[in-house]
């Protein structure tokens, strides 16, 4: 992802050794999934500060969200995971995205979708943000129809990758973790997110971090905060770490 | 820094809403002055770390340094300030780097005069390690000629920039400014340190650390990675926040 040029520098007649380092190739891409009730704008700032770090980053409205609101009723997880998909193939094909460099940025049922999807695409990083977690079967009923109480039962046990597909995708998955959970989540509480943690048995690493205090959604602009600051410096650590391995 | 471009994903014959981020027009550039007995060659490892944030990283060897080392006792800081201007220049000739970004790194002798080429060149960003400081006088003797015991008496005394070149360009920076010094410094103690992060009065963001437990050279691995981690930390926020300022 990089090379290294020798260079002079001239200084009056004499030539000072020198030497530019600079990227080079293609750049990682990054796919942003939204969650449940959200859509692509909530996340074009991040997208900016990936494209700051010299990322191209794609975000995306699955359907049944953003101006297809209307159908929200109607979609199953089978219809938004082959939107991620989609979106993934359309990213992959971006003329400045190395395809062997993809990061996979989920919330809540976008990071559901973004652990599934990982088993039939290759990621190399993949951030969850308080992934949902939901039983495999009703798979192509509407999502919205999905018993709430239900659903709710069995987050809030542990759960394994040899029942559940999402993280059975997880339970496979090579690649870098992130996990990010909100200490105080009523919607995909702590067993759901120590489930997809205990699932990464083959990660090259794991990052899991509780936010102190923090709900759902980060409804606190200091919870916001931290999860930046965790995204960020993770995702910093894994650019410069895998230039490491693949430069010159 | 970065564009912003509408996409459309296609699933079957839907077309999803959707929105790229990439990086736009040219490059952050980083200049690394080495210091005194070191050279280019303790630096590589850290350009390439740049490169892989999508920086132009420039290293060079100053003038009694690296193959040119037996002028050593010969070098004045007039010389090896000639040596630092040239090679930012020749950075910002570089045909992918912004001028309008560059970040000057310098440590210990080479922190003296990366703070000294910021009155002479535009500098955004200015990180000093344990950054070396000097009286004023003699500015044209070989630099390994200066008492070194004057030289210990002065360090150990806080200086102002009413009475030092390289503090009085300090005073007069307004970009962003990383000091890190060692808290078990012989060669640049306590003194020097604070005095350099006294005399930004104009800065527009101050990251000060002592290393605990560290030594002028950074000797232990400890101390190595802390700096490193630092380093790495303040410039990815500074990409990141220059990238709100200027971008779309």
């Amino acid at each position: 992802m990089f090379k290294t040029e020798s260079a002079s520098v001239m200084v009056g007649d004499r030539a000072l050794d020198a030497t530019f380092a600079s990227p080079a190739g293609a750049l990682p891409g990054v796919l942003l999934v939204h969650g449940w009730d959200s859509d692509q704008s909530h996340y074009q700032l991040r997208a900016e500060d990936l494209a700051a770090l010299r990322c191209v980053a794609l975000t995306f409205d699955m359907q049944g969200h953003g101006s297809d609101e209307a159908r929200s009723d109607q979609v199953s997880r089978e219809d938004n995971l082959q939107d991620v998909l989609a979106a993934y193939d359309r990213l992959c094909a971006h003329p400045q995205v190395d395809p062997q460099a993809i990061a996979v940025i989920g919330t809540s049922y976008g990071g559901y979708l973004a652990a599934i999807a990982c088993a039939l695409r290759p990621v190399r990083w993949l951030a969850l943000r308080v992934p949902a977690l939901y039983a495999d079967a009703q798979w192509h009923t509407p999502k919205a129809s999905l018993d709430r109480d239900e659903l709710a039962r069995y987050r809030s046990q542990r759960q394994s990758p040899e029942a559940n597909r999402a993280l059975a995708a997880c339970a496979a998955f090579r690649g870098d973790v992130l996990v990010v959970g909100s200490e105080n989540d009523q919607t995909v509480p702590a067993p759901a997110i120590r489930s997809y943690v205990q699932a990464f048995r083959e990660a090259h690493s794991m990052t899991h971090r509780f936010i102190r205090g923090a709900d759902h959604i980060l409804s606190e602009e200091r919870a916001r905060r931290t999860y930046d600051s965790h995204l960020n410096g993770w995702l910093s650590e894994m650019l410069v770490e895998s230039s490491a391995q693949l430069g010159g």
